[in-house]
């Protein structure tokens, strides 16, 4: 009875800081905020998470803990999969992840544009391991030959600020392209659209184009 | 010499604004963190700017003013280039610009990600101009039958992904990837890939991969 009464405090916390981090950012928000939202007494939060800065840690490290989770699983298959095969089986799984959790996405996506040294250390250990898995991917596509050879430091680039961008900008897309970002129809477009940059721009094969012509404003 | 001093004050409140807006966010800083850091008297901030709201507002809509000018200059240029030219001269004019304004670039791209009011009518109104002159610019590639035809709306969507990022995620690039954001050889380096980009996925051109082979990690 106890621990059932902890588990959902705990989860009332995590929801009412992911909330407030993503309104008035992280800096803007006090332990007494979260508290108050959550409806838990404030030293729950030193109890729980060791105050505000290991509850933001926790936030992380469980997101990025998931997310390259994902690539871990995916690069595995690389023994009896196509490079490419596995590259779009990563691309959607970590667009549904990330769907699945994108109010959190949202909050770690923005920390990592910040100059500070609370994430730095955490943000290097994950991140490393996302382009240690997209990079076994990508030499692979190389080697066998399905994939343009190209620097795989600037791929690696191109393809999070397209990865993150439906989660860090919700609102511009709302605001001026009227479409809901929260929608699981969106982000199956979306995805579907990095899918033709696979296509086009890693495999450079122009059949796909040619083979199912793509549908204007569809 | 009066007002020599006061645009030298108004300089520093700006720069100070930034570089703590950068670092402790924009909820995480107050006005007077920006006077000690400008060394100014408090009350200068209200006479300039009307407060740390007005500057954030002074900030964000000077930087997308220049922004979306260096897009409307391109979109004059429709009349008598080809529409990939437009397309490729905007994206060069976007990250120059960007560049060249990156420390307020990466404060203005991350605003967009909060869930706030403040930003809400500034930025619909800048990022609607920016829609516009990108979509008569892929408008003008569909008809002229230069671009393969898809959707403008996530056309856009990714292109914002890929444009903000070495903005957005300056510490990842250096930490992750060793590579230093703030260097001219970077961005050039990063447009180049763009530009590959208008040739495979937007025009579909496959003989840009065929007669200039990529070098790998070049």
């Amino acid at each position: 009875m106890k621990q059932e009464r902890d588990t959902v405090s705990k989860r009332n916390v995590i929801q009412a800081a992911i909330q407030l981090f993503n309104t008035k950012g992280y800096n803007g928000t006090s332990v007494r905020d979260i508290a108050n939202k959550a409806g838990v007494n404030v030293s729950l939060i030193s109890y729980y998470f060791n105050g505000k800065k290991g509850l933001a840690e926790f936030l992380m490290t469980t997101f990025l803990e998931g997310y390259v989770n994902e690539l871990e699983k995916v690069h595995k298959l690389l023994e009896k999969k196509s490079a490419k095969a596995c590259l779009v089986e990563a691309l959607q799984a970590i667009m549904t992840y990330q769907h699945q959790n994108r109010q959190l996405a949202r909050f770690v996506h923005r920390e990592i544009t910040f100059d500070s040294v609370l994430v730095r250390e955490i943000m290097t250990t994950y991140l490393s391991k996302e382009k240690f898995y997209l990079s076994k991917i990508f030499e692979a596509g190389f080697s066998r030959k399905e994939f343009r050879p190209q620097s795989i430091d600037y791929i690696v680039m191109q393809l999070r600020g397209m990865l993150s961008m439906p989660f860090l900008q919700p609102q511009y897309i709302l605001e001026v392209h009227h479409i809901k970002p929260n929608e699981t129809y969106f982000i199956e477009r979306y995805t579907k659209q990095l899918l033709q940059w696979v296509d086009l721009y890693i495999c450079g094969d122009l059949k796909v184009v040619k083979q199912k012509p793509f549908v204007m404003n569809g």
